[in-house]
């Protein structure tokens, strides 16, 4: 029997730039309670030291989410049809106070997280998943899948700054959220201020693996390395848009050219599949600099594969559960 | 006491970029119960001859409303405070029919106006006109104020197609949903079809008033004609993005140079007060042909210009109402 | 000799930016007598359940395929010496009837296809392409090579609407227009309404290699297996644009990310050489969601590559017919 | 009895995004013979010093006049209907040869000028004008109403380059080619290189009149002293598309704010009613730089005003001519 | 004799898109010793509670006044030859720390004051010209001359805050920086939170001319009672780019239709001669929502034409001076 | 100890959207003098047949360029460590002169040759790298390695004219400035004039990579036989960012899809290593056709690229130098 999960608007009756705009065209939901996947937003860039504007990427995201089916074409899942999801909103965020936007995040984030769901967001700024991170590790620290251009594992910022868009594992590392040990970054690339930029992140553990190595490897490969490294435990997944190139991705605060194209990035998506995910997000979807809504389309692509891999995780689960 | 009616999201409190998009960022209801005023999206542009992207204009003009706040800084008018005001979304059109539209947008708007709440909607094309008025003006023809560059009053297309957003008002006047001797059109310019195109509407007894009189006599002067030609009877607003100038509002789908400032616009519909209004309409945003979201600003201002008119005739029913 | 064909303009003489736009600059002729291959526009979007816009796609088509030269660097053949080219003009359409616009298209090709000339033709939408097969397939079904981010197979629309772009190739089943053990669909992603959504399509006996697939596999190895079930009988070509990859072609109705590059899709159609080719399409250009004319110029591109295919037949069956 | 002229495409049976792309949808013709008024492009713009694009202007000032209709909805006047119009295509130009362009332009227009066709051009930038008046006035001085930002009378260049589209009205008063004491130009604001710029052109004879002083007085009064000034005699029209302001023609090289609107452009056109024109041009629209077809849509209307006044001159003519 | 001031790039040897951009073309200098009059940029907008962006307008109104000339074609005034000029380049910001930056400002803008050189500013969003004030203001409070569409006198955002884009006046009443009865601000209106929301800025004595009531009196009525109130002592000119309409300039944070013309724009800033100035700025330019270079051309402009009012009052204080 | 080279601005102190625009963020000097590598601008596209546009690159290339850190992630190259690197302005151009230009821009080269700086410069259209190597090569003719879509080894336009950028190649050839057995051209693609339209070129012993050929062999392969083909010998790069897929940069004159992806390239140039590089440019990129800054920022980047190898050379030979 089908169970009584949300569901989408069905486009066969009301088309898709019909109705209002939400995460997958699902109904709007005040609270995480009963879901197992929460969508929610996160509109907030103010850790942005160059072109802000990620606020802005729920909103977008949401509106080319509406070009959305509901199951995959590879995995067969169907995740509306096998988890309870829900547009959650968006979390509370204070555009002009950065340190009351993090305690808002965080505290909007932990309430989510306590009713059980598994958070998947859509950024603002990749200083977002610091809160984030401070919600979803309280109890312990969790690994981390991360796709990004740069590393983000600066220190300092204008002296003494320990918060930008640019410093949020070295801080998550320090807090103790996350294990360096089990942290793999892939597709770093670009110019860097210094040789060894990566050396402190490199001492802590963390794995990276530059786009080269990538290009050299393949997506199989690399994932493969990936779900090692993470290993059993619960871990975290962070797609920061600018990963992709930035002809595929122009939306974006620092794009650097020569980056994933977006089957690729689709397909290590689909690779995390038996990776314990405690929560996942899309971050710095930049709609100012988008052009034509392709930036936020990728984003939305993304954050719906993430929702199936999610998703075919809650419904492995729940079948076990049912077996018992 | 301030009555319990429906408020918009406190941009002081939730950012304007954050949130769901909706009308005014008003509350979403289900149905029109209750309410005093219906804000409504017809996304349906299958009239249209060359250009379409109507369709489109519901969700862009719901994301530009974002700007608008409280209280109308001429009248002083407080929409909110005095009128009960929602967001009762999009009515149910099909894409590849144009019958079955015509027929779903009547029904839509039939169950609006039975509710006895005025409705204020967003197309869409000027076709989508049509089936508002059967809703409206089933038990009687209404007056008619129109601003558009063109009148709207043609006949048949490819041979003897008699719907297309060329021609609603020489249907409704057919079928006798309007007085046409209670119609005045503003704003009418751009080259015609043949000199003598407009005579058929002339000899209705419609009053058409072209760009060139209103820059000779002003916007009060007109207006104060136009409020005449209205009288006291029932009357419908429709305004078509076009009659602004394609400098103000280049996302629609005819544009004509020469067209009124938004100004003028605003000014003309501020002088409204005092009209009976029935329902009324800002038509032809088609966001794919629109720069920086401009047409939808000027088509949700100018929404907000007729719902604090609209809020005004209201409030004054209720206080007269209440003195009862 | 140089046979008299109709030649383009001379670049080097008439800049690429002057003159009348008209398909690959050639001469407009009023109708198909005479020519090898006839070069024509269908501008029509009727079909389109979301984002219209295809309708303005032939005239942009034109206009960069300014860009084209008179030889292909890879094959040697310019078909403006091997065949008799023209630029025909495009069909009548109904903007606002879809069944009268089918039938026009239909009788417009039919035309065309009398003369014997093969129809190149530029949507339009993809339900064009019916109309289209209704013409070219009167006398047999023919075999279908079909470049899609979609199957377009799927059966009604809106409770029992039977043409949209999204069902075609359905009804070209289902009317006998093309044998279905002779269709490949190359190129099929992105999320389904349904896990099971082909399964109809593979009932019949269609081929879908989706986009996973080909990555695997590769262009070559892909194109050898189409031109095995195309077979030697008479053969559709039908190229989406939105096969190609969002970033190199986003004006279109229904973008799906991990698309083709162009770089595969010039691969793949170079690869028909050899295919019994009766008629050809490029469908799906929407310029007002395109970027800088940047689809307009990969439709162009891939319909200059298309013609010089044909070409290459035209003039093998030439030189056969002239050693007679 | 209707004349056989010709006639532009019927919108109600072919629509306005189908068929190719002509002026006003007016049938191509290989020479002006027979024409009252050629319709032609000088795609040209060597003589740009700063933003070069207006070799692009005919084109889409073409594809934008699709949108023109029949006849003036003030005047009343049907051109086609009383005057045979068509398009004569594009002059021959070089683009990488100044002088050499110089010479074709002349050499084209002399050819046109010879059949008695008056011709209405769009350019090009506003150099192409000198070749033009060496043409038109190639037998005595003409008049000139000259509508623009700049007063186009600098007198060299990087040293002593004398053609430069700053430069033409100097060299056309030196050549004999325009008599400067029927001058006017009408428009002329921005900053100047030096606080006398103008004192050359004055002391011509030259009438300038102000932004300025147009705000103060106003068309009607402005075009009274314009036509007083051009006189009797014959008369040239030059229409630079950036005497209007920028947010209504951003499409062009050197954008001064503070321009015309469009209502009074058309307004002044209208005026030119009673002038003995030998000839006119839109110039200066520049596409890369334009915003969704606004400023080609300006110069279209503009070039279809102007055509409706020299209709006007030819259908009185003709009169005159059938009554003796 | 031409005094040894510094000198913008000649146009007739150095084309306009050649170069470094700076302001004017003038030459950049490391302090503003000697100058009368500095061109500063201030890129921050860490005060902007909507839409972030006018961080990047120093850098565009740098690109856009590469086409300003020498010398005002109304007034005469050729300001690079009657004052000393020159680019200061920017003020050091903090991106992501709001009381730093406020502080930053403030010190960079003292050091230029205590030059004597009048500081003309480009921000950056509105609060910078809190600490623009602070140091311009340091030794008395100033008049003030406000452009805008919004009054910028709100009291707190989410909860305390006080430094917002939208607080700038109410903090620098009350830290004693402006005389309240001094300030006149011209072309406020669009919604308002509450129909008091003036009352406070009433309440202080600040003069709230309308965009409704400067339309029914003009420019140079409001101008001269705006003359009025600043009086004779020191004054302030801050030059919101949102005062002039969205048509004309898209790129800023808070646009509300109804907006003055650039015309209107440059007639009242010419009719700021006689006005003592101590200080000028344009800001809210936010390139990442303009079109096509529009906002920053026209902030650019006004720029100059404020620039050209200062270097008259430059140039008479130096003929009194000289004269002595 | 740190060498007291010039430095860019520091990210962390100044933000990259604040500041002068200039090269990689670095110091702006009056002539070439004490630089190892001079990077300079050549704002020139005279040459330009189609579509005109790059005298804007340098511009907009240096303003992306602010994006670059100070670093290269892969080879570890930090250049402006190892080499004196400087922004020496743009060369002096005329733009409505051909023939004046190329001797100023040859004369401005020779003139940054003569100090013994390596000029890395930034076009223009192609036609400026003839001048160029004029100056480069004045001594002895040099290798190419030359990255485009297009040969450029046509001979004349428009009957006679020899200077385009069509042209370039063939007049170094005849002047003797290269060696054509030390010519190759990879990725060159898209239809031509004529089949044998490379014979030329390739009887002259330049070595024609296809993209096709590319394809097949990968860039390793392709760039171990460019390097044979230069050989020990002075070598000019020459990279057209037409090469470059029109998605990822669209913003250039001639665009051909098929092209190198960015990755593509970058390893390319990073495969330049060990050739003895004399010169080197990117050209063709042309902002008014570009999209959100995606071309100038792949511009800025390969340029930062080929800076890397170059600073590597001048590093290598100083530590060989400073050994001795």
């Amino acid at each position: 029997m089908k169970p009584p999960f949300h569901q989408p608007v069905d486009a066969a009756q009301v088309p898709r730039f019909a109705g209002h705009s939400t995460f997958m065209r699902l109904p709007v939901v005040s609270n995480a309670e009963g879901l197992d996947i929460a969508l929610v937003g996160i509109p907030w860039d103010g850790g942005t030291t160059n072109r802000a504007g990620a606020r802005h990427g729920p909103r977008e995201v949401r509106n080319q989410s509406s070009l959305m089916r509901r199951a995959h074409h590879v995995s067969g899942i169907a995740p509306f049809s096998v988890a309870n999801v829900a547009d959650v909103g968006d979390l509370s965020v204070n555009p002009i106070d950065l340190l009351d936007s993090l305690k808002r995040i965080e505290a909007g984030m932990t309430a989510i997280v306590r009713t059980g769901a598994i958070p998947l967001s859509v950024g603002g700024d990749h200083l977002t998943t610091l809160p984030v991170l401070r919600a979803v590790a309280k109890e312990r620290p969790v690994g981390l899948i991360h796709f990004d251009a740069h590393s983000d594992t600066n220190d300092t910022y204008f002296g003494d700054n320990p918060y930008t868009h640019g410093t949020p594992f070295r801080r998550a590392i320090e807090e103790g959220l996350v294990d360096p040990k089990r942290i793999v970054q892939i597709g770093i690339r670009g110019s860097v201020y210094d040789p060894g930029e990566h050396d402190w992140a490199k001492d802590q553990g963390i794995r990276i693996i530059y786009m080269e190595e990538f290009l050299r490897r393949g997506a199989e490969d690399v994932m493969e390395e990936a779900r090692r490294i993470a290993g059993d435990g619960p871990t975290y997944i962070s797609f920061d848009i600018d990963s992709i190139d930035p002809s595929m991705a122009p939306g974006t605060g620092t794009p650097e050219i020569g980056g994933f194209s977006t089957r690729e990035a689709q397909q290590m998506v689909r690779l995390l599949a038996g990776v314990d995910i405690v929560g996942a997000d899309v971050v710095e979807v930049a709609p100012p600099f988008d052009l034509a809504g392709m930036t936020a389309l990728a984003g939305a692509t993304i954050m719906f594969e993430l929702l199936c891999v999610i998703a075919g995780q809650v419904a492995a689960g729940r079948t076990v559960a049912g077996a018992t």
